[in-house]
């Protein structure tokens, strides 16, 4: 059976979109169920300053207490070099840079131009193959920027095509504010293929306006097969709050069961584990496959 | 530039499946807006007991109070050639009629065999072709049915096959419990194909799962240009209390004009139809593009 592989991103860049901090102890037990139910690259943490993102605080204990596990790979997001070298002393076996396809996110999202932020990754890249550790490149804003509305798909192409040339084994484009539809996510995965190898692409869409599984078929039908998604839907849109971010991973992982495609993934285990960090953010659920199959049980325990 | 058409089904397959009833003038002024909106086809009432339906009573009132109006068809639900004379009585131009593909479905949703509604929709296309009323028909369960499952495709063939021959100008394959994926759909879709022309089959899609802007792409993608919708997902699953039913009509006009197919509907105007119903029946609104768009809009004014 044809396999897609799925990078959780919930108990990162889902949790560092939540109004609420976790503390370690309910992070480390949320990837733990994680695990559980099937996932094998998980990004927990983030080496970045508690002051700007205090969900994040901790990350390295995190890392430590989760330690090695075979078949798995935790994964966190580095800005620098200092977040890279905490990284390392953590024992990380692999991390990720972000970058943006706009000038104006880049700008206010990591403080400097495109040009400025793929120098400050170079000497990450090096001291990380120095380390053995593998780095992914996220490329965000691909369909979109909150700040200037349309991004040139040359641009994507462009920062998707530097990332992989500095090193990254695997650059995933992400649609920031949900704004793409099929049509052109499918046109610009196919752009990105002219210059990057395919299996070196991830799809990262967020639900803003519920396109997310319509722009992962389309990803699918360009040839992707690597997704991130995140438990529950965890991290809402942090430039329409109030609105959806990420696409839950329940929705992936029941799209592709239901295309035949494998995940390795039990979907009512990972139900379970949303159900877990709901209760602890207090939040509703995001996604709708576990609303649809909490109801049915409760349906049928009744 | 190419079109689809859009079938509002809020005023009858969304309310019918709402906990509160609104009176008569709540409906006729949401169809008002909607149609103000630009939507052009609108199921507004259903001819049915108000002892069963008690949402739907008072159809009668809201089709005479409606009129007619140029350039706009309004629809009402029928269940045999009593329903059809009460809607023929206030002057309906069009009417629909309800199978199944399951024959557990339709002995528990209508109380006869498939064969048998088949038959008891005989003399209502007859009536109704000498009334020079058009009829549309809805086959539900079309992948998948909430008493026994799977459904086969072949039964789906046949039934919708039945409802053409009758005398159906138009039949809408609904996926009642919203469990299908993009590549049943598009397989489905085109087995219809090849019994019923493409241009007389329409996509109804519950959002249950997380999938019905995905099937409706595969259903686009296999030729179909007719989809039914609910104006901020108004309905739930009846058969999943607490779960997501009709995928909202906001969601298919931002897919269709991300896809460059027009649709004449206003976004923020139907996005406006659906807070004026949201708020009538105080619930949250089941679009994500309604909550993006207010979220943006509340952002832009703070």
């Amino acid at each position: 059976m044809d396999a897609v592989r799925l990078v959780e991103v919930g108990a990162r860049d889902g949790l560092q979109n939540e109004p609420r901090s976790l503390p370690v102890a309910t992070r480390v037990a949320l990837v733990e169920r994680l695990v559980e139910a099937g996932l094998r690259t998980l990004e927990v943490g983030a080496f970045v300053s508690p002051r700007w993102v205090p969900q994040m605080a901790g990350s390295d204990e995190v890392v430590r207490q989760l330690g090695r596990r075979p078949g798995v790979t935790y994964t966190a997001l580095v800005p620098n070099l200092q977040g890279l070298e905490r990284a390392l002393a953590v024992g990380c076996q692999e991390v990720a840079v972000f970058a943006a396809a706009s000038e104006a996110f880049s700008q206010r999202n990591i403080n400097c131009s495109i040009a400025e932020s793929l120098e400050r990754f170079r000497p990450v890249l090096a001291r990380a193959r120095d380390a053995g550790v593998k780095v992914r490149g996220y490329v965000s804003c691909v369909l979109g920027c909150p700040f200037s509305g349309e991004v040139p798909v040359a641009e994507v192409v462009r920062v998707t095509r530097a990332l992989h040339e500095l090193g990254c084994y695997e650059v995933s484009l992400g649609d920031t504010i949900g704004r793409g539809t099929p049509g052109h996510t499918r046109a610009l995965l196919e752009a990105c293929a002219t210059e990057v190898p395919l299996d070196a692409l991830a799809g990262h869409f967020h639900d803003t306006y519920g396109m997310a599984v319509a722009n992962v078929q389309a990803a699918l039908e360009a040839g992707v097969r690597v997704f991130d998604s995140s438990v529950s839907g965890l991290g809402g849109c942090p430039y329409s709050p109030g609105a959806t971010g990420n696409v839950a991973t329940e929705e992936l992982v029941y799209l592709f069961h239901g295309l035949g495609l494998s995940t390795g993934v039990d979907l009512p285990s990972l139900v379970a584990a949303g159900a877990f960090v709901d209760q602890a953010l207090q939040r509703p659920t995001g996604s709708r496959v576990a609303r649809a199959m909490s109801a049915r049980a409760g349906r049928e325990a009744a």
